[in-house]
């Protein structure tokens, strides 16, 4: 059969791409009803909380993430490139990073910043899928390590629709949107070089299907979070003993 | 304050217990809603499926589970008496372990051995509640580790209740239970080793307090497994791309 004939055929650069490409419109979050519901105005104040105190937990471990893919290269020019992620979200100590930009959209929605930074009230599927992440980029090869990171390739999308939405459907929330500004900018470049590195140093057709499924398992671990947000906040609506939970509140805001 | 000040003393073995047994009753999975449904017969033949499939990937790692805890004990004498666990879950050689018979219990439900055993459409969240399992057996101290089995102190009440409550509600599952027979004897015996052991090692309050809150992981362990299943299979409805959907049927068996 051709089909399996193929699969040992190294792609192309540009069949690479585009197979990376084409995991965005299937499993990138961007299709999760969490999000058609935020872009729909349909969220209410505590469901928004509840997200941004959840998301924040992953927020939090992205540059631990990239110090643990920077701890694995031992080349310094791809360290150069890769600790600017590092900056850009733990700030550089004059202006705020992106952390600081995430807890500012959890106070904007009405979140005390130690009860957001204490991470105590954090659902368990949440804090799973996130540590995932590390796992990933600790056990995986150093591949799959960078190629995870790839869904930067679809974030600005969704960035630009969900931040044109939050305006729209909730301005009490426009204060709380410099995170987002400066993710426009931040991932495409990430992105870029991301991606010009797993072109390169992915080497035979099996390494470029690892690269795809390490993309795969990334959205997963997106994907999934929402899905703990969902079925906590939203339907059936039980967060587990202990996690957050939302003063009660008449409809949405 | 008297609750501060005694936070600091140490408790006696009996307090101790008390409070890693007062754990079940708030925490622990017999309170799920999946299981409510479980046990009033209210699942389809389709749902079981779903818990068998995705269950199946718990019951695969505890060997596993089990082998770090034993590659962290310097002691001969706990090894020895840890091992029986592996023992139990993959068998003498001679008769099935338990693995094996969930295997049974899956294929009861109507699923292909294959199918289950490959691992390949089990929830990214029960995969990764699943591994953050194995994440705390590695990476905390070999306390928590150990306490972290005490969930076995819980478990013979649900069995009973599940045994009785499937047969009654699915006879068409009765012939593969025998999974369940064999851990009514085997989890309370593993239970009192652990609670003996955590009891005599848990030396600090500091170190009874993590013993009992590695307990509490434990039950989210559980719980985020079934949060999964049940946002996946029965409410709202949706599993992630990739995952286990059951075949089309008409209501519940």
């Amino acid at each position: 059969m051709t089909a399996v004939a193929n699969e040992k055929e190294l792609l192309t650069p540009a069949e690479l791409e585009s197979r990376l490409r084409a995991i965005g419109p299937e499993y990138y979050h961007h299709r999760h009803p969490f999000h058609m519901l935020m872009h729909e105005g349909k969220l209410t104040r505590g469901q928004l909380q509840a997200w941004a105190l959840n998301r924040y937990y992953y927020q939090s471990i992205i540059p631990m993430k990239d110090a643990i893919i920077l701890s694995r290269s031992t080349d310094p020019e791809f360290r150069r490139a890769w600790r600017k992620r590092i900056i850009d979200h733990d700030g550089d100590g004059v202006g705020p990073g992106g952390i600081e930009k995430w807890i500012q959209l959890a106070q904007a929605t009405g979140l005390d910043r130690e009860r957001v930074t204490s991470e105590r009230e954090v659902l368990p599927g949440v804090r799973y899928a996130v540590n995932a992440y590390l796992d990933l980029v600790s056990q995986r090869t150093f591949l799959e390590a960078v190629a995870s990171s790839l869904t930067e390739l679809f974030s600005r999308d969704l960035i630009v629709l969900r931040v044109d939405r939050l305006r729209r459907h909730y301005p009490w929330l426009t204060h709380g949107l410099a995170y987002f500004d400066a993710r426009l900018t931040q991932a495409p470049e990430d992105a870029r070089f991301a991606l010009a590195f797993v072109v390169v140093h992915a080497r035979t057709r099996a390494e470029q299907e690892l690269a795809i499924g390490a993309l795969r398992t990334k959205c997963d671990i997106l994907w999934a979070q929402l899905d703990a947000i969902y079925f906590a906040y939203v339907e059936p609506g039980w967060p587990a003993p202990g996690a957050f939970r939302p003063a009660a509140e008449g409809g949405a805001v």
